[in-house]
């Protein structure tokens, strides 16, 4: 089973980052009003213009991206927690290193 | 008895999810603030730009999707519970085997 | 004594619905934030778009419609309880045997 | 003295309606939620469009209608209280014998 | 010192209307929700559309104007006490006798 | 050091005005609600229409201004409270006599 | 690891300010509610007009900002506490000897 997301919705799957801090310490976790980390598994076509031209998403599947604590909708698909948000809830996208290491 | 929605509006039927994890549990009905699924029974014409023009539905009957729990309107026709909604209120529509195994 | 609503506006006369389930039992009156069927009675001539042309109401008397429980304002035409709502608080036009009985 | 309202506004006076039911009942003025008649006294110019051509006004002096029980700002003319309101705020006119009596 | 104001802002010193009614008894100063009359002292230039192009005032210095109760900023100009205001606040002109009396 | 405000924002330096009235007498500083003076110091390049054009800011540096107490932003410029608010925020221009006694 | 805003946000690392007054007082940390100053790390491609045109940034990376107290949303990136807001929560640009002393 897939799941499209329509119009500007994007499907979200969290990743659990690791929460240490540059010296190493493990941050404890219920530091909870942090945006999060997740890895887009699906988009939408895109919201439309009144002229009815299709405005192009900016983050793809695959693209490591943070958003805040309490952006999306939860839903569950075949067991597994996903949340379904709109891409102006996506704050920016990771890139580099760690992105890389995660994917 | 047939019921036709007014401009961007679409009839849904909810439809229970098997509630069972990946592993096979089965998840209590208490989980309540989950979004659901539904079928789509019937679509309205489309809300209608400023030029009069029409804007086509992305869903259509028979399309399973996932809407937000607090989402919708319950009417009752002929006896059956059904929701009226909005088409952006629907999150996705669902694709692939589950959804054909459910149609 | 007749009435004509301004602008998009229509006015409905609430229809009592036969509240049985599909099996025949009474649905007890306290069931109390359901839609409700109503029939049009009279419409306005529309919106207008800024370019002055009228938006056709997508209503028209006689029509049997579903609306919000809670839409609309009670007016009191030669000691009849009407109400007036906006079309956008139509849900949809109950079409079929059962408009047809009823009108 | 007299008084223009200014753009899309309207000057009302409060008709008190007979409160009667069809079957000749009077209404006790304790039922204090309904909307209520009035006699348009005069009327704005209209408002404007963005390109600067007036909106005409869909009521005119002399015109019955109904409003909402709690729309317009009372003021005091001449120790007359009366209503302004917007045009929008206007449900619809009413026509016919029972107007023209009033009238 | 004179005061300009910004934009579609309007200068109102507050004018005490007698308070009597059509038979000529006083009414007390406890009537606070009623709109109130005032002499507008300067306008500014007017809004701007989109285009750039200025929309016009509609009341000049000198118009006897109502507004609502609670409109406004009060201001204190050399010790006297002003209202400045939108001019979408002014509900109306008065014209006539007792505005020239006034005056 | 100095500060340049982005958009149609301004920076103000608040001006404790004379609080005497008319008469002489010196008025208390718990009259809250009062809007300030203030006079501007620096100013943005101003809002940008559609069409990418700049739309002028309408107050420029030395003016003196009156805004509502509660509008603005303070800051801390060099050990000195300042506020930034928005040209929109500003109800009005100073001229004349006293306002060039302060600047 | 990089961090791209999406449209036109930015990010931004907070800069502990020198709390202190002209004369040289220390100001304590329990002044809460002043805007705060930080430095622009990176910065979103801009939003986009609905002819699809790109806005372009006001800031870039570098800019000593100023910006509200409550503004953006806290991320942890490498276990640094950074801010990410929309261009339009940044009040202005310092610009001058302090700023350049802190770049």
């Amino acid at each position: 089973m897939s799941f499209k997301p329509l119009h500007d919705r994007v499907l979200v799957r969290r990743i659990e980052s690791e929460d240490k801090t540059k010296g190493g310490l493990i941050i404890p976790d219920s530091a909870k009003e942090k945006p999060q980390e997740g890895e887009i598994i699906s988009v939408g076509e895109g919201a439309r213009k009144d002229s009815g031209e299709l405005i192009p998403m900016s983050v793809k599947p695959g693209d490591r991206v943070l958003f805040g604590k309490w952006s999306g909708t939860e839903i569950k698909l075949e067991g597994e927690e996903l949340l379904i948000m709109k891409e102006s809830d996506i704050l920016g996208i990771l890139t580099g290193n760690k992105a890389a290491k995660a994917a």
